[in-house]
């Protein structure tokens, strides 16, 4: 999370909560009374977005001091203290909100993340990210999947090929089969990535491995199938399995030998995290 | 929702995918080949954002004829179609993400409101949102709340006047009480809004009303409580129940007399609904 | 006035003077010639914007020192130190005119309300503001209102509910009068939101005040009118003054017992207060 | 003015007004009840902006239809027709104010400007405008004061070279003189820009015109000195009266002989003109 | 080239040249006066950029006609028509230069490249472009370079894996070696990214493709290195020859067998292609 | 330069090149370790952009410390050190590339121009860019022109008068033959500007210099021509060659006498001067 990629998502927040200003503080708290705010866990999960926060408060007054007590990937419990910010009360009060909904979201998915990393452990399988990510907020996203011992697929369209059954039924029309479709993807896509390819039957991952496939996103398939999926590649590809993940078939899931686990749920259904922000 | 509030939230959300292009896309089909997709859905809900799905599609490729079959608020079930696009294959293709990242999770939002409103049908309480929104899509996670049948607390910061217990802790240090609290609010906020404060207390709650607030929030208050307010209130002012508000115990809460009953979880933590986009 | 809400507009301003560069100061001062700049008042008046010229120079030049010594609300009097900004002469040139454009138009704008506000001395009125700001500057022309002594009537057409003749005429077309239209409104309006209704009669005001309207906006009434409709609605709700107020009649119109009077010309038609910088 | 030059300074001004939405439409209007709105002249004056009305319109919504009767520079009288837009009611009611606002200040701007240039008739002299302008409506006011019949001074510190009095002060830090100071600007000034100079005596405009300088501004002079200085210059330069000038002033500065007088006023100064739309 | 692509890169260059309007054209072309500007070669080469073109005069006046006759990648000739474009003759005027801009700049990349291409012709080397690009076109440039033949390298820095000498320096502080440098990397990569590294010598060549690279950059190799690499490499990771390469030497490198030569003069470097518009 | 204009032109390039991360030294290099690079000339030329540069690195990380050893315009031969960078190694990588592209752009411009220069000296003529410009660029590639020793032309269509071919062609069709294209053009440019007009011929020249042109674009003629085109306006306007300027030819058109050279080349066709960034 470089600095750089945070200020244009915090503005943007800052603007939604703030541009018409505050009137309850404005109308409450004189500007130069001085005061602390404390951040603090309310339950168990996994600390994301700490640099975030910070930079919430120091968009609106500079001179802020946010003194973070943990960073990103702490375990959180109920009463933990996250961060300190001292200064001015009225800014302090004017910020609460917005960091809040950043750490509360990010924590969330980081937090749902290490359960499903966890439910892995010692296994070969990776859990890894989509691009079904609330819009605005792919990068924190992300961020926070990693912070929670995921791995990032692709950012966006560019950065990975992943021909999917929409792919394959638009190029089924032009007349090309799988092993065709994936040789000219390979000739087509830039050199710097791999080429990877959603199957739905063992059959397939076969011809696709055998095709050159570098990834095999194995689609919907039942444990048993994902097996042989594994048995028929035998280590010519990275095998990919999604859709229908659940923390209870995840290990099942795992323990079929595929090299990865991709998620959808982890950035577009984690519940927020309960953290607050008390005047003191 | 008005489109000029959509343009830009979905010219931000493109920019995320297809900033670097859509190799897959470009490798795959040729630019002149037409076709169709539908949208449908996957599960059970209610129906949101389907004008914002139209404008990702519009954006791509403004040649495209989006065809929305059901609008906002239709109740979805199972293999229901939702919207067919019509167009170069290539445009749907690279669309497809964005428009179902809106739809899911504006759906998600309606369908998690649509069953918060059906659980006090019938009593006089309203299901409000809170500022707990996912930062930078706050005014369509409101729209979605709307849908659902909820009704919106203030958007922003500026267009309500709410005195939190951490205003009431920072004007303590000023030796400012409660009745006096209100009352400066009261004369220094807007002559268009109305002044809530939130109490933890029932005895609090009929100072508040005394003092003259014209809403008072009931924070993390028990049934009885609750009950105890309405009665020491007498309709002095509007009470919105707050806190620890789960499908289980709302009908409850609605049942204490309450007029709103406000919800942070509405879009802090409602889970994508299951719709997706079939190439054909 | 948050520094936050400062930044972009200045940024702005002087894209509109800089964007081809400072010929003139370019091409005769040397960058590392030193100076000091000094604003003065060359009028009498009142002083506002002064964080807003803070900011152009800071713009232009983060290593000038700027000095105030004098805060917004001040009384101007000609020839009276404003400010004194310090460091390379070729920034305090080439930021000149932006920061005076800035300072005169908003003191302008202090100035004359603070005339108004000071002709309704001693009676209960307050002078508010309206939406007929020079657009661009909202903002900042409202907080020029309040340094003046007015209180801001609604920002934009989310903090403030407003039936104005207008709506009436459209929901006239729909077969619904007075009462009906407020009942309406109030159901639907956020429950933060007071409910202000425009009307032309003294029974007009009568029927809002006995619709439960919360503020009743007075168009363009006589003198006569303004206090029958006062005695009419005895405190059932605010009653606002508008239309044809000036310089003359305003004292007049207070003492009518009327709360508040809005004067669009506060923000549309200010003159620019004589204000300039001096080299030496 | 060409449209690419309005979209922004539109767009920016919907963003101060509806950027919560427009609560009391939205509360009121049915989405499909349509009707149609005439914009009406309240006072005498010259019509300016008709374009940027109708561009407010357009981004509210595309398919109302704006009918201008009038062109900028049309003579308004009371009650003349200057538009009438037809559509969705709700649409015409939320884009009122923003029209309005332009409308106002920019035919406010044009009207002032054209009784100077009225004043002037016959005589050889020019109305100039100043950047004296309100902040992020430079390009508008000084379209409008080209509609009023003016003539536009540099629009930004980089298409006219201006030597002021601060800037002569700063060189004579250095030792260099006024002659010395011309000729510097006039090796170093891009080849497209004349030079133009402030002199405050009319010995100093002499040495200015022996110098070489294009033009000479008149600083504050009196009529006087004005006419000795046309004599002295003896068409050698443009001379351009500045500073001082009223309404019952400027017949007699222009018949001293000068070519240009520019005017702050007619930019930061400039009363609206009250226009207003009415639903019908 | 999508169209959402180029409409920021084309509203910024518009603003470059218009942001004061054309005071040529308003000077001298009534805005009714009707005309047709054709494009045409003045030099042999590639088209490159005819939608950016369109978009250009698509922004200054939607009603302008843009007719392209030829498509990018068309092989230009002196005289050639590329486009004509009817309508407003003032809009046509104001638009000239940027459209030209584009067009000659990015038809002289296409042209580059398409000399390098054919200079390889019948070798198995592909010709690809890198991150050397003039800043803020590099979607563009890219595009050009497809346009001409050649092959796009990583946009970014995010869609490509390339450990560079300078990461090597940084790594070998740490004490880390190739083959540890190489596996750390494969393990950290998103599983979508090849690992590419650079070598200065054969023997890191054959050390890199043992550790997995699987693409090998040789920089500024001598013919003869290049060969021992392809042969020590044997197939196991794709050879990327980089540096020092000329029009003259090309042909000699591709035929060392090397699978890609990239050259960073294809963007920083490539002269701008004769292109006019003539007004009639 | 001011800091002012750099900003936001690299904000844009580092969002080229970073909105994805940089998976390379992310993956390689623990974001505490630190170092330092040092930039260098690889090939003799004119440093430009080193505040650009410094910028860059500001951006990215406003802990680096940036210490530039030479400043712009200096005479740079191979392997001297241009300027230092210590700090987070990470962070020098991750913006090597973009600083790199801006200093080898901006320095190849410089350099070029300083070659026109050196070829014109000891005659009268000045060396002029022109508006063929790399779109986007144009600010900071006129002030490397300046750099270089040449003069800019205008920035943009609002800062200087041109009429060109295209302009009178289509004057031509109202019937408006050269003298009163000119005289127009007097009385409609802004008083602050010259007026330039482009001529083919020498009878041209001629009738333009009496009809009171300020500048003359000589285009494309011959030596000949433009030494009698010289003798013929005898310095009654500015004379500016045009077309077809070559480093060889260069000095004999200074040699004609013409006062200013204006060559396109200069900021389309430059090439790259070579510099790089060595960790150590």
């Amino acid at each position: 999370m470089e600095f750089y990629q945070i200020t244009e998502v915090v503005r943007r927040a800052l603007r939604e909560d703030l541009s018409l200003g505050d009137v309850t503080t404005t109308g409450l708290i004189p500007r130069d009374l001085r005061g602390c705010g404390t951040i603090i866990a309310n339950e168990e999960g996994l600390l994301a977005g700490i640099d975030v926060a910070c930079e919430v408060f120091r968009q609106i007054d500079p001179v802020l001091t946010f003194q973070p007590h943990l960073s990103d990937g702490t375990h959180l419990t109920p009463k933990r203290l996250i961060a300190t910010v001292k200064g001015r009360l009225c800014s302090i009060l004017s910020s609460e909100r917005v960091a809040l909904n950043f750490l509360q979201h990010l924590s969330g998915i980081a937090t749902l993340t290490a359960q499903y990393v966890a439910a892995v452990a010692d296994t070969k399988a990776c859990i890894l990210d989509t691009r079904k990510t609330i819009p605005g907020l792919r990068h924190l996203a992300k961020y926070a999947v990693a912070v929670g011992g995921g791995k990032n697929h692709r950012i966006c369209l560019g950065d990975g090929v992943l021909i999917k059954e929409n792919h394959i039924i638009a190029c089924n029309k032009l007349g090309m089969e799988l092993p065709e479709i994936i040789k000219q993807m390979k000739r087509k896509a830039p050199h710097t990535l791999r080429v990877e390819i959603e199957v739905r039957t063992v059959t397939e991952a076969g011809k696709a491995a055998a095709a050159g496939a570098d990834i095999i996103l194995l689609d919907n398939m039942s444990l048993e199938e994902m097996e042989e999926a594994v048995t028929v590649v035998a280590e010519r590809a990275l095998l990919e399995a999604s859709g229908g993940i659940t923390r209870e078939n995840i290990r099942a899931v795992a323990e079929t030998g595929v090299d990865l686990i991709s998620i959808g749920a982890l950035t577009h259904s984690a519940k927020a995290l309960d953290i607050s922000l008390d005047v003191n």
